[in-house]
């Protein structure tokens, strides 16, 4: 083989031109290819060169640079490796969390009728997609899952009662800000409970399993749950004299308060809106106010308050949701908060958001405005660096947080819109899967979290051992030892290479973290055995060579090894507290550590 | 309450014919918030009335009827309950496999840049959906999984090789036939090998993994798998004297051969494209052929072909990967089908498709014709039912099989047409999860397998017991009860009801087919106990009352019981062979049950 390799290569440097031009380390592409293309090597141009080094080339294909570049569309992007690992151990956090309070899932399509979404979304209707009209129905992407669950419920008027999960992508034409989480295409992760039921109850279900899931990702102590009544704002809105049609505006404006502060609020009611400022100065009396009971029953001491129908109906509702949320040991992380409206249309009752480190910006706007040279004109500040490219990555925008991790609330009257008959009153929780990853890898990388995770699960590396003019490469033992392996389920791997060489084949394992190497040697094989190594062992382990394990057994034996040493690697990783999700709040887990006294039920760790 | 009750309905029919309006059953509805309203019932429109039956109610969002249609777009539909059960397990059962084999999965946005997707399907290109031009970027949405692959792979470079999976929905304006699992959204579930390998060995893995697929889905005996190489297409083209430009339109009519008999192909060939029916013949020689090893020396025994470059790179192909399949012992599936041709450009080497029984349509489009009256006039074949409506459902047309269920082949070129430099060859294969679900349900409806599948796993159904006067309903010990038992990962759910009625909660969680029930009791409770009752045995079973467990460590104590009788309900299904998925081939199963001697390794069933 050498030989003819310096038949192709006459020169080092003619081989370094080459081997640069063919753009694949030497080592990586067939001998026996580049044999066969040898002849053509010499006589062709640097692109044909290109198409020649592969050696399932088909002639009218041959490639060439498009006219434009190559990436995904504005506000997507791919995502791979240890960012999947990690995506995928929120979803799984997230549905078992949904399957131990009895979800079923249910999937509909990514686009929807045109029709469906219209009027659902209030000012934020002009971030939908539209579908092309190619002849046929007018479609547009789904802006939310909780739009077409409430179709759902319209077609399928069997259906009265359901606990229903869906976890899927949504899509909004709204400004990036990529490592912020925000996306234009992004997953939801919806649980909603739909049916007629005793007022309160479901909607304590759904406080208590937002306190499930981010106790399950680590976060004890980091998040906390914004919750208001829309009846309790609607009430304090009729009785600061708010005019009818200025509720839903004067609501927006309120819901901004996580943003600016309250003077800026009060500015756009007063100059935007026309509401009169002695209004607003009544509305900013209370929609200040944060507590629990306390606030509560400070509302119930007003008078004109306690006397408003819309109030009382919201008195109702929170006074039994705080008592069964002490049922569920779930009010603790509840903050009631006169602030909180939600932009939506669609809410009815109770709303929630959950907030965390990162949710609010870091400077306000007009604070970021008042700073600038430009913040002297008030009319800029509205608008704020929002203005300029729309389509432009906001990420280093310090006027904009991660906002929240997860909303939602009760919305009675959506079905309704649909069936126009039957209503299915429904409460729902969305979890904003992006943002919780982009604080996840921010809070990983903060605390230096050795990143463990492998980019697959293989068990095995089936490798061939020997060398020098007889050696076979052993490909047919590889290939038939790795079928057994996979008829008994075991994750296995060998090297893509006829006669490979050892080193390369534990670079290979090694790059992975595959755990075991499985040795085949002739003089092994001929005693019906193969060497059962296992990777990374101290040079005075004294299995560090590895053991002979017989060929007869070979799949009941590898998989006894595999399991044991799993079985440990868990208690070593339960002793670290570094598993890639659960292991990132450090504090919390060293605390619990610390103190098993203190270690409630729910942090013991459900899943797995 | 009854009192109240007979104060708002005075007499029995307008008691129905409010019930009727109302639409929800008077058991399910809270008697609290019917009283609350009772006074606005009488005084009210029907539309109010359904308004006021809600108790969450908004006024300024009545419901009203809307004036379109409300349903999916064409072409697709919504996914739940058994369904999804179903499909889950279908997709978990493909994941396992893509994982033993060391795949890593890749996400990619459902839409692309429109200029990555041009030009690359040839005339399936108009079935592309677009997005609307709607300022900034235009996008389509993705056709298949791997024109966005080989995007990724040209986007980045210091991927050189991967093993990657995806499993996700791609979209096409096709006519569907929904009952067959053609659907414009559905589910593809990619494996690809990329990158530069000795030949043919990630080929051989490739068809390895279709049979682990198919065989761990309980389909053995039942599929095939198609294979050809284009270049061994392209030499027998060549060799018969096809004009260069003709090659794709011919391999085109080639592969119409599994859809209509070789007399209307040669017709295409001859008046449609143009092709000297001499060369026609000479291909119609070749072409129906089908073997393995056979068929390969026996295209080699044609010294024309022997001759031909193209030919002996397929032969050479070919024959190095029968050889790695019988390795592999995944040789037997395979059937060497000269006229597999594949629509899409992009293949350069081995193709290969999946086909089982209702693959292939009842009858051809010609025979179809023949038998109507318009038959006679040759130019309406062509077309055929498809002319009609094209957005119309085609599930009734004898002349649609369901098609491949799996499908791919090696593609070396695809990702230099987007870097223009870096090749990196691919090979893969796609699923089609739609089409194998149908399949899956077409056979248990056949076979009456009994569908113990459930919508959701709860395990516990916590259930108040007692009545009268001073029932309290128990709703704090439920919920108290409940939380204990999600904080230690128990999936538990409880009638969301004040004051529930034992038999209601029974019938619940027998609707659902719940297994345990665990019933509080103020006596038992007093006592620090609860009774924890198996649903469903039998009157003589001794704990057919169930038995008393103590709140200290109830979870425990219910998680033991679950896990005893999950264990039990285990081999119990193995014997039945009733698995949802794996339990679909009746057969298959029994004989191996009925001759153990010839399971093979494969057969045991890996995952889980």
């Amino acid at each position: 083989m050498h030989a003819s390799w310096k038949f192709v290569f006459r020169s080092v440097r003619l081989q370094r031109r080459l081997t640069q031009a063919l753009e694949i380390p030497v080592t990586r592409s067939s001998p026996a290819v580049v044999k066969l293309e040898s002849r053509r090597l010499f006589a062709t141009s640097s692109s044909k060169l290109r198409a020649v080094a592969n050696p399932n080339h088909h002639s009218d294909m041959a490639p060439k640079a498009p006219k434009f570049e190559i990436k995904t569309p504005k506000g997507t992007k791919d995502w791979d490796g240890v960012d999947m690992v990690v995506r995928e151990k929120i979803f799984s956090t997230i549905t078992d969390v949904f399957k131990r309070h009895g979800g079923t899932t249910i999937d509909t399509p990514v686009f929807e009728l045109k029709e469906i979404l219209a009027g659902k979304y209030g000012e934020d209707s002009k971030l939908i997609y539209d579908l092309a009209d190619q002849g046929g129905e007018l479609c547009s992407l789904r802006y939310d899952l909780t739009v077409p669950f409430a179709r759902y419920l319209a077609m399928n008027k069997q259906v009265t009662q359901i606990k229903r999960y869906h976890i899927a992508k949504v899509y909004r034409r709204d400004q990036p800000a990529i490592s912020k989480g925000r996306m234009r295409e992004f997953y939801q992760c919806d649980f909603d409970i739909a049916g007629v039921f005793d007022p309160m109850i479901p909607d304590a279900e759904i406080i208590r399993i937002i306190n499930e899931v981010f106790d399950s990702l680590g976060w004890q102590g980091t998040y906390a749950i914004k919750l208001n009544s829309r009846k309790i704002l609607d009430g304090i809105f009729q009785v600061c004299g708010v005019p009818e049609n200025l509720i839903r505006p004067i609501s927006s404006a309120v819901d901004k308060l996580d943003k600016m502060p309250w003077v800026d609020v009060r500015n756009e009611m007063v100059e935007e809106k026309g509401l009169d400022p002695e209004i607003a100065d009544k509305i900013g009396k209370w929609v200040v106010l944060k507590g629990q009971r306390d606030l509560l029953e400070k509302l119930q001491q007003d008078e004109a308050l306690a006397a408003n129908p819309s109030m009382q109906q919201g008195f109702a509702d929170l006074d039994a949701l705080f008592t069964y949320l002490e049922y569920f040991n779930a009010l603790h992380t509840v903050s009631f908060d006169l602030s909180l409206a939600r932009g939506l249309d669609y809410y009815t009752g109770v709303i929630y958001e959950v907030v965390t480190e990162g949710s609010a910006p870091a400077v306000s706007a007009s604070e970021a405005a008042a700073s600038s040279e430009s913040g002297a004109k008030s009319s800029s500040k509205k608008k704020g660096p929002k203005s300029a490219d729309p389509d432009a990555d906001r990420s280093d925008d310090p006027t904009l947080g991660i906002g929240s991790v997860a909303a939602g609330g009760r919305y009675d009257n959506l079905v309704g819109m649909f069936s126009g008959k039957t209503q299915v009153p429904c409460v729902g929780i969305s979890f904003g899967i992006d943002r919780i990853f982009s604080i996840t890898k921010a809070r990983m990388a903060a605390q230096k979290v050795a990143q463990k995770a492998r980019k697959n699960d293989v068990d095995v590396f089936v490798m061939a051992f020997g060398g020098g003019k007889d050696f076979t490469g052993l490909l047919k033992e590889r290939s038939e030892i790795s079928a057994q392996l996979w008829d008994a389920g075991i994750k296995a791997e060998f090297l893509y290479k006829v006669k490979p060489k050892l080193p390369n084949q534990f670079k290979a394992a090694e790059q992975n973290g595959v755990p075991f190497a499985l040795i085949l040697g002739e003089d092994e094989l001929a005693q019906g055995k193969a060497r059962l190594k296992e990777m990374g062992l101290p040079d005075d382990h004294p299995l560090k060579e590895g053991e002979l394990i017989s060929l007869a057994n070979l799949a009941e034996e590898v998989q006894q090894r595999i399991t044991q040493k799993k079985h440990l690697d868990s208690i070593t990783q339960q002793a670290e507290g570094l598993r890639v999700v659960h292991g990132i709040k450090g504090e919390a887990l060293r605390a619990q550590i610390a103190e098993p006294e203190a270690v409630e039920p729910a942090t013991t760790e459900p899943a797995q």
